[in-house]
């Protein structure tokens, strides 16, 4: 049988779930990879990922475990001395990890080498995002290339990041309509077992249900 | 006082050595990154990288292990089950890690917008190359680029790979002239103790000193 497959990078928020939905839905096999950055909420958002990776039935679930960038980072999502802001904030907030996207997709670009898969997944977005500078469309037409650049000649992968240009009530309704498992995603900077629903994610999160007059399955505190 | 600092990608290999070399003769106060990904040969590597961490009195020394690439790869030198040529072969060698160089860079623009250094120096060479895609001179240049595209926009780090263009024999040439304790690197790609001699590695690097009438202060069998 012969499958088209792509890897999918699955960090178990909500973003990364759609993403494996709208590349499940367009026929593809998945191969999904969850990295852990030793971020606060590490545990939570492994779980989540498994799950879905279950769910989507994953023909290989793969955890790359990258504690060491806390070591190297100076970000809010991996120093706990770091007060992460509770309010929007103008330019690069402190959940900055330098550099992060591209180490995420070197990762997930070897392994689709090695699998022979003809894409990469990944949930980026660019309009309610919060400034970082590796999620610009510019950065992925430049990592694309590096992939060109980079592999075996016969080797084609493309990068595809189908959430960029949505937001996040865009992307809720698109996980809506496909039947994304909201009920396994994570997206609190902070807490493990209730969302803390006021970090800059939790509000992104949670404004974007409210536009399609959804509740939101996880629980808050 | 004001140093200009760059990250050098320590091996423990003998051009990586000889491109700190360079970077430390231009001026720069050295960030040392050593990174293994549990190829046969990694502790023995990892000894060299620190003793020459030592040598160029690195402001700070890194080690990132990259363990799991064992499991993501297909590759000879992280595979023992694969056995690893002692001819010239043609095309991609069995040694090569799919997108390795991606992942190492990445790791060190990640530190090096965190401490703010200006350069990356990595000893990379495509002149006696064993046809490793991410070492071709365009796949650097797209490196470059994706530097530019995913950091903060007065962030300028640039990629240096002095070594690029230099023959083996040049390469030992050049770091006769500099200084650099060949004693402390390491290149074969199988032995711990003494060099096997014919691996591809051995092999290039006893020919470039061969080429230069001096004689490799390491140990063969």
């Amino acid at each position: 049988m012969n499958h088209r497959t792509a890897v999918v990078l699955l960090s178990g928020g909500m973003d990364s779930a759609v993403c494996a939905s709208i590349a499940q839905n367009e026929g593809f096999t998945l191969y999904v990879l969850h990295v852990g950055y030793g971020q606060r909420t590490s545990k939570k958002e492994r779980e989540c990922a498994e799950e879905l990776a279950s769910f989507y039935d994953a023909l290989d679930f793969r955890v790359i475990p990258l504690d060491f960038l806390k070591e190297i980072g100076e970000s809010g999502l991996t120093d706990e001395s770091i007060t992460l802001p509770v309010e929007e904030t103008e330019g690069i907030p402190p959940s900055y990890v330098p550099f992060r996207n591209s180490i995420i997709l070197s990762l997930a670009t070897a392994w689709a080498e090695v699998v022979g898969a003809e894409a990469i997944f990944y949930g980026a977005n660019f309009i309610d995002f919060s400034g970082y500078p590796d999620c610009r469309p510019q950065y992925f037409e430049a990592f694309q290339k590096l992939i060109e650049a980079g592999t075996k000649d016969d080797t084609v992968i493309v990068l595809r990041t189908p959430l960029a240009s949505l937001s996040k009530a865009d992307i809720v309704k698109k996980g809506l309509e496909l039947g994304t498992p909201f009920e396994s995603t994570w997206s609190c900077y902070t807490e493990n077992e209730k969302a803390c629903g006021v970090c800059d994610s939790c509000r992104l999160r949670l404004k974007g249900f409210r536009e399609n007059g959804v509740t939101d399955p996880i629980s808050y505190r």
